[in-house]
């Protein structure tokens, strides 16, 4: 059995702790993994990493593959040159495992949104069991979630005839008004559509040649087994659409089966606070927060104090750079602010002030004209890359551990309080080949200060 | 005329704007000028600066004598080694007058709390001339403030008979409940008490020594014809009582004008609400700040972004180490929130990270074991004081303007990138004599990193 996961994202719903640039899929909320690493060994308990794909754009590849080398050795990451919704990635993936994998075409593949909560891995496996079989019969085959309550922001999955382990959709139903929620909640044959799916290579390509043409003779032209990158030109003419709209709306070929497992979408702040345990007032706190009288509401502070009182259903995010103070029922806006934010070029929602790397991570702690700030730390065993710089000059300061410095080809070993001037196009790089962590103030001086003036002459993490 | 102004506070109120080291009439909220600056410019339009005292704790008095000095050569801030409430300040103040103005017995003093909002000041100043002609006649002068809602969180003036320009004193009530307060708004004779009061040295202490003998006999002893300091010793035995307590709810010789001018108490941070301007949606928004849908309601940002959704008579105050989220109606328990903090001897309570000084301003910018960053600004004319310490060693590194460092008695000019070490001990000295303004990265080394390790050999500011 193959898995694609599908590991894109646009970072809005759950900013501001998601960004455009670190999706929700790659944080870790109350957790030592991220929602990405979670589902990589859910199912990676039952696939081997060898068959597991993840599929990503290209702008999260970098952390994608950083997160999941934790869990396993090389893990296959696809790098899409563009955000094209999930029925190019699938059809991408599943091309890749048809060029890559030989006789792959009658294997069954599981796909896997990235963001969702699944406990119990044992129950989830005995679904997959049984789609294995639908999809073996030739069905593309749906997990659906016998609902709830009347949720409004999910599709629903209306199936008829029960069939071999599971049942004949009848129909999908886009995102209900409360009314229609209401009747589903107590209608037997409807279930919500979990975004998980499988079937097998042939059938998937059949479909997808049918019904979505356009997506199947672009992809069709990919050729994995040469190369396994996809130039921009080669990918630009995919249309922007959903697998839902694609295909599933579309073929009478779709099996249901009931996933017996919990199930959670982590779409939203409300969706956090659903699934997090809560104090004797019904809040949910994280992190450094100190509360009068709250009830039923969530606050997460990541790096200040978050002093809360009286609030009643609510919402307040802390992150270095911004604050979200926001009533629970009104979530959903939070992707206006994010979207406006964009439109202002405003940088709280591209990135975090601190950006994880392989070696470490860095936080920016000031900018002016011709200067910016940066705390690094360098984590034991980890060497940036060996690199130089077209407009800008660095002075580095040792804050705890020990720095060596290679610069134009001389090594120096800094200990706390030493420093080092590092010019304009020196060649240069920075390591921690020591047990303890190493924290150095970087500042550097220039006309052009951008993460993108790194020439790259060796790296460790094969970022050259 | 003499003024005395009480600037001393505790700064729990409008946390986390206002700190144990930077209280409430310190900050400029909106405006150009502090509180405090406010008050004295109010006071000094009718009153000549020489006349003007000032009285604050000793942690407070030179962030009130720098204000001050942008608004007066000189200005005259006593120091309380303790913060001791009203009355010992106003008697302090008293016997400060007594001493070192020859013939002031009969003099009149208007005595101001630093932090209220006045406008009119002309009509301020028709109070003032209504109030002195009471005071000469040997009153207690109160100024009240018709209430224009039921507040239960001012007390009350009951009055009796006119007398003067003025009415006779019946009686002063305590912050009354909603019930009482209600009642108070229909009633002719009833006013705010204001905590602006007048009267003679002369009226004053023998009203003092006959009601509160303690606080008398200890202030009697202070003598400010010998020296301008207070010691602890001869200060510690006064109790912590305020003026309302050990004098006026005792004195039957109290009378009380009404105050013609607009009057608010900055209290609260609904205080601040209510005098701001608001937008189309009942809105005060402060700083950068992005909102979808909230009424009623106050946002004010001071370093990052604040992105509200939704909210209804909620007060969000964001600080570089702090985020207040509070419902409008439980502003008075931002109190217990700083309580709690001092309690757990938590920083964000004391100190702001960014600290203003005479020569500019530093912002605490990381910190970790053995080490502490700083930017610091220096602007252009000023100096740091010659200084030394005992504990850490410094690094510089400029990032804009150009640093004049004296060091060891020898002197370096450096521009942006450029860099030098302070060893512990070494005396040293930073200064920009230049036209732009000066900003540095300051990196601490060492095992004590405390703002107390210096050792001041010359200081342009008196700071020695």
């Amino acid at each position: 059995m193959f898995s694609i996961i599908l590991a894109g994202g646009s970072g809005s719903r759950l900013w501001p702790l998601s960004r455009e640039l670190y999706p929700k899929q790659l944080l870790n909320i109350q957790n030592k993994e991220s929602l990405l690493q979670e589902t990589y060994k859910r199912v990676n308990s039952f696939i081997p990493y060898g068959n597991i794909i993840s599929i990503t754009n290209t702008k999260h590849a970098s952390n994608v593959k950083y997160q999941l080398s934790s869990l396993a050795k090389n893990p296959i990451v696809i790098s899409e040159p563009e955000s094209k919704n999930t029925a190019p990635a699938i059809a991408t993936s599943v091309k890749y495992i048809l060029d890559k994998y030989k006789d792959s075409k009658n294997s069954v593949i599981l796909v896997v949104p990235s963001d969702h909560k699944i406990s119990d891995i044992k129950a989830f496996e005995k679904t997959v069991k049984e789609g294995e079989k639908l999809a073996i019969e030739g069905y593309l085959v749906t997990f659906g979630v016998k609902p709830s309550y009347p949720e409004t922001g999910y599709g629903y999955i209306q199936t008829e005839s029960k069939i071999s382990t599971g049942y004949k959709v009848k129909q999908f139903v886009e995102k209900p008004n409360t009314k229609n929620a209401e009747q589903y909640v107590n209608d037997e044959t409807v279930f919500w559509n979990s975004g998980i799916f499988m079937f097998t290579p042939d059938t998937f390509m059949k479909e997808i040649e049918k019904y979505s043409p356009a997506i199947f003779n672009i992809v069709n032209r990919f050729n994995f087994t040469e190369k396994d990158e996809i130039a921009y030109t080669e990918f630009e003419n995919l249309p922007n659409i959903s697998v839902d709209y694609a295909l599933m709306e579309k073929s009478d070929n779709i099996a249901m089966i009931e996933l017996k497992s919990d199930w959670l979408d982590v779409g939203s702040w409300k969706s956090i606070y659903d699934v997090s345990k809560k104090d004797i007032d019904n809040n949910v706190k994280i992190g450094h927060v100190l509360d009068i009288g709250s009830r039923d509401s969530l606050m997460y502070s990541s790096s200040k104090l978050v002093a809360t009182i009286g609030l009643e259903d609510a919402i307040v995010v802390e992150t270095e750079d911004a604050v979200l103070a926001c009533k629970k029922d009104r979530v959903q806006d939070v992707k206006q602010i994010f979207e406006t934010l964009k439109q202002q070029h405003d940088n709280t929602q591209l990135v975090h002030k601190t950006v994880y790397r392989p070696w470490g991570y860095y936080t920016v702690l000031a900018q002016g004209e011709g200067f910016l700030t940066k705390m690094i730390q360098v984590n034991p065993g980890q060497k940036l890359s060996v690199q130089s710089h077209n407009h800008r000059s660095e002075h580095w300061v040792v804050l705890s551990g020990t720095a060596k410095v290679v610069l134009e080809g001389k090594e120096h070993i800094l200990s706390p309080g030493h420093s080092v001037d590092i010019a304009v196009k020196a060649i240069h790089s920075l390591q921690n080949p020591f047990e303890e962590t190493l924290q150095i103030i970087e500042v550097q001086k220039g006309d052009l200060l951008i993460e993108e003036d790194i020439i790259r002459y060796e790296d460790m993490y094969g970022r050259v």
